[in-house]
């Protein structure tokens, strides 16, 4: 555990006893949310940041869970006391989202209906179903509106979503390696991903708790693919490029011959320890339907014409699965409704992962916007008050 | 079956009695090689062109197998009377692939040694090893020269193989969409394949003859991945965008929701009706362990010194798993080699199969590069002594 950490986390749990309405057409009567808070909310509890996490995270960004450095939360190098995301500045939020493994309401969740896990009996949940939850736990921690919602990747889109369609629940929106929308090619990993998890004899239709097996094999094959699809190119050829495995010789053999084969497998290995297929299938399928600008005819300025918040776009120069076209979509769209825009393409040779990493231009940036918002929170009324106070002008 | 085609075509067997020492260190005592040709061979035997099929392809590159439209062979809009490899000019041959599953020895013949599948006890093979199987067949048909040597993909590689190993058996190198080696992403995306296949039940640890099975979910994961790959972001982007399937609103559902869902799955199916697994994971290897630099201290330009032949490389703008910068090693390093070197790259939306597609600017250059591979052949003697029994000049 390294010392400028926020230390050992515990998690807390909030309880919403309200059914949820969601956008798939069912009602969740009640849901545990699952959630972490770094820092000190401030008396006029105007200095909350709420981090919305992507794809196979969950509410444990910062700190460590235990002793071990493997217990690292997964945006610690961003989030702590001095970090960009400044804990002694800032209150910090995650949440595990509904459907997630982390603790949050999903499918290995016992269904109060029928004392067993819920399984495929989950309702598809999407993004906006996610912020409804979100909005749940903003009005029970008492925040009426977030300094700043961030998030990369799928939780870039939970922060569109809440520019859209809670404008004044939050003051700026940091949208990080994101997408107004999937490509083809994309929702086509997602899919091939989805098929391997599914078509594995284990998945048992999604009831393989019951089964005391889990579908092991798919959902190795999907974090495999995913993994590629998270790193560049250029990336793999400098970490691993044709290096063999630990030998000098081929051995002409399917074992691993190459270095990335070992690394590919090791991360599908680790991956099926630690995370729940269902909840695998619902996170794809959240990304594959969001299209904000769906019920615009496809204008996804139009889409955007509620907010009110000041964005932080960036986008990372690799990044082929949310590359930088799909920022400059956004940044557009929002230029068109007038929106105090900022934008930054980072070079970058990590790809998509690299909104994970401490890359010196990247965490610049977001540590002189967070000054920014910072300084903004230092001039509310609250703020001239301490100020006046400090005045000695003797009125 | 269109008219201007070659008509239904009859493959032909050859059968090599002679064992075969392969790269991977084992023999094969006996092996079968199936066979298509198209055109006729001239006297002098000068006019034949080899083709090197890819990874999922066979022999049957042009014609039809039967009556019915979808037999077509895999090249057939490039190969055939009055196209770019013209058969009113040239005798055009291509071979299945030892290890391959279209009729030549591979993992689902019969092993002599024990009457059953070879299954897992087919060697591994190479592009050594397949191109010492054709230089059997090019003696079996009497072709000492061949006057081109012309492959896509895998069969690129196939066809620098020659040019390094054979130099004095082939005129021309036509090298299209190719490598001279996997990048670390490409190793990945066929680790991904074949786990798929390998960690299926069905897969019977590579058994499944005699089991009355085959590891289709494996085979249909691997061929939708590879399919995405095969593919640009834009081609997908532009074919089915977000489309949704058949429907105008949405389900919910693991179902297909998008076109591109629909697609994927869809050439999933077809590919377990037609391929065998065995010869997927042994061509996926042969792509890997590809690499005429390895014994050359990662220097291509020494591993292609002993090449002769004129070249003509091809590489097209969108293809990211055979990249045209691969294209441009291969290219310097045959310049570095004072080699006769054309290059083309062509611009296609359409991806790493743009190869196999009737592009006009790939096949009006094609056209030009095989008309000019038939007019060195009108220069030999035998063209010179044709040409003076038509002139009428009365001498």
């Amino acid at each position: 555990m390294k010392h400028e950490s926020l230390g050992i986390i515990e998690p807390q749990r909030a309880c919403c006893e309200h059914p949820l309405a969601l956008e798939s057409g069912g009602t969740l009567e009640r849901y545990d949310l699952v959630y972490e808070t770094y820092g000190n909310l401030n008396d006029d509890k105007s200095n909350a940041i709420l981090i919305c996490h992507a794809l196979s995270s969950d509410h444990h960004a910062a700190g460590y869970r235990d002793e071990s450095e493997k217990s690292v939360g997964w945006w610690d190098s961003l989030i702590g006391p001095g970090k960009p995301i400044d804990t002694n500045r800032f209150f910090v939020v995650c949440n595990n989202n509904l459907g997630g493994c982390g603790g949050s309401t999903g499918p290995s969740s016992t269904n109060p209906e029928t004392d067993k896990p819920f399984g495929p009996d989950f309702p598809m949940v999407t993004v906006k179903d996610w912020v409804k939850s979100q909005v749940f736990l903003s009005d029970l921690l008492g925040i009426e509106c977030w300094a700043a919602i961030v998030g990369g990747s799928l939780g870039g889109m939970q922060v569109l979503e809440w520019s859209t369609h809670f404008p004044g629940r939050l003051q700026h929106a940091v949208v990080i390696a994101s997408a107004a929308k999937l490509t083809a090619q994309n929702i086509g990993f997602n899919d091939v991903a989805r098929q391997a998890i599914r078509t594995d004899p284990d998945f048992h239709e999604g009831n393989y708790y019951q089964h005391g097996v889990t579908p092991e094999r798919g959902l190795r094959i999907a974090r495999m693919l995913g993994h590629i699809t998270y790193l560049s190119d250029n990336a793999m050829a400098q970490r691993f490029g044709r290096n063999l495995r630990q030998k000098e010789q081929l051995d002409y053999q399917y074992n691993p011959e190459f270095e990335v084969e070992s690394y590919l497998r090791y991360q599908g290995e680790q991956f099926v320890n630690r995370f729940d297929a269902n909840t695998y299938l619902l996170m794809t399928k959240a990304l594959d339907y969001f299209n904000p600008a769906r019920n615009f005819n496809d204008d996804l300025a139009a889409a955007l014409s509620t907010a009110t918040a000041d964005f932080m776009i960036v986008s990372f120069s690799s990044d082929w699965r949310f590359a930088p076209e799909r920022s400059h979509e956004i940044v557009r769209a929002l230029h068109t409704n007038d929106l105090n825009t900022s934008y930054a393409e980072i070079e970058s040779d990590h790809g998509h992962d690299s909104f994970l990493l401490e890359i010196p231009d990247y965490f610049k940036i977001m540590h002189s916007y967070m000054n920014r918002i910072y300084d903004q929170l230092s001039n509310t009324p609250k703020g001239y008050v301490d100020k006046d106070v400090g005045k000695d002008d003797g009125k």
